[in-house]
């Protein structure tokens, strides 16, 4: 659907997700003038060797400033200071969004900085994959994916219609949600398999060295799975973590707890109490295949 | 390869391994008697219906009798009893193999009843899908998979070769273990990863219901890959951690540590423990990655 939504967008951070985007509108709305800011002349020189951008800048006051579209796609940490920069320039009526992972924290960080007459709209493009970098973003990168709106209370519905509308060009599906529920909702989804993920990995790389070099080469008996996705980038997880630290330990506990039922259940031999939970598992993998998330 | 190496072969458990072995055999050895034997009739009309096997039957012993090459495919936990039951009509010369995902216990279960004259080649085609059945098997289910063989002191090394040539004909790779070695490196590349699948799953499938259809929803964001490993067989990986307890005992123990550590990292927000951890695991998918096992 090609639609021309914004004069000018500025994406604040780059990486997978920002230049995904930038493709997209690249791809659907020619006539948006795309400003790219990275803290990272490298980046900057990828966007400007790839076209992703108009303009390209260091300076996230320089890119806001007269964007009808600010679009923050950073690591978490960068969000404080970033909303502190941008938040004088932002042009009244500008929308105000963001692609991060964890959603009260969001809002924590930014809301401090927008002005009355600003529309901020905290977003969650639920998609990527284990790459990072502009050279790793791709416009169907977003494609029957969900896209989690977060609108305030004192948001403007017109604003939330208009993002909406541009995570619709990129062919997502768009839902709206409190940051609460989000935030538990990633925590289960999303931040614990990339935990586990982590921490297992971790373990394998912690062996000794005789038994290291096999775990590579027998991987695909289902480790290797895990390594992809503790491939994911490691700042970008890190502020994950620490943003959502509360439904990220509570969901952890409970994990916990189900393992060391498991791990007894394995020591005393109760092979119904496994076969019981492996029966019940494999149901949900049907429901995820028949609700296209396969 | 075409290279006719049995007569006759038995596969006493026709699911996705066997069944898959079974299309390799019919491509490349068309010569070869297929026996399939299966417990439930349903199998058996499945192999039937796919032509799967030259003859079909219920009965182990009746499967054995005359085979070259005895190919044991079930659950662990039948092992003792084929074992038991095929023991005494095994002919002078034989072969008998299995695929079985735990060494130690398949050797204890099996070598009671193998006489003198007959040639015991434990063996694991590392290689597998979530899904299970003789429908389910496919040629290609091998290829450029590892192979791990354990000759046991008094095996006959042409024996030895004889089951890895036909493993190669699958187009694996044949590798030697010895059995306790194989089952710590199973432990971690595998069984662990299992374990901690059918965990995560489990824990998802415990939340309330108005998180739970939403977690189905937001899979892609990591969850997703870890329903697919826990949508495994049940009985299957039952038998696997029953069989291989002291292994996975140990090496969950490791995880468990390890996960305490990175939970504590979180509630003290130690950001820097959390992005050196992150940092060590993205190099090890580029091991696989080089490995080929991506």
């Amino acid at each position: 659907m090609t639609e021309k939504l914004f004069d000018r967008v500025a994406l604040i951070g780059i990486g997978l997700i920002g230049s995904s985007l930038a493709r997209v509108l690249r791809r659907d709305s020619p006539g948006t003038t795309i400003v790219a800011c990275a803290r990272r002349a490298e980046t900057l020189a990828v966007v400007e060797r790839l076209e992703l951008a108009d303009v390209t800048t260091h300076d996230p006051a320089e890119a806001a400033a007269g964007a009808d579209l600010v679009v923050i796609a950073t690591p978490l940490s960068a969000y404080a200071e970033i909303g502190r920069r941008i938040g004088p320039v932002l042009k009244d009526g500008a929308i105000l969004t963001d692609v991060g992972s964890v959603k009260e924290a969001v809002i924590r960080d930014l809301t401090p900085h927008v002005r009355p007459g600003v529309h901020f709209v905290p977003g969650h493009p639920v998609a990527g994959t284990e790459h990072s970098g502009p050279e790793s973003g791709f416009a169907e990168l977003f494609r029957d994916r969900w896209c989690i709106l977060i609108p305030l209370p004192e948001t403007d519905a017109a604003a939330v219609a208009t993002v909406g509308r541009m995570w619709e060009q990129a062919d997502m599906r768009v839902v709206t949600m409190n940051a609460a529920h989000h935030d538990r909702v990633l925590a289960m989804t999303s931040h614990l398999p990339h935990l586990i993920a982590y921490t297992i990995v971790g373990t394998a790389t912690s062996l000794e060295e005789s038994l290291k070099s096999e775990v590579i080469a027998f991987s695909a008996s289902g480790f290797r799975d895990f390594t992809r996705i503790a491939a994911s980038d490691p700042v970008m997880w890190r502020d994950i973590f620490l943003n959502n630290r509360e439904a990220v330990l509570e969901i952890l506990q409970r994990f916990s707890e189900d393992l060391t039922a498991l791990q007894r259940a394995i020591r005393w031999g109760e092979g119904d109490t496994l076969q019981e939970l492996f029966s019940r598992t494999r149901a949900i993998r049907r429901s995820i295949i028949e609700a296209k998330q396969a």
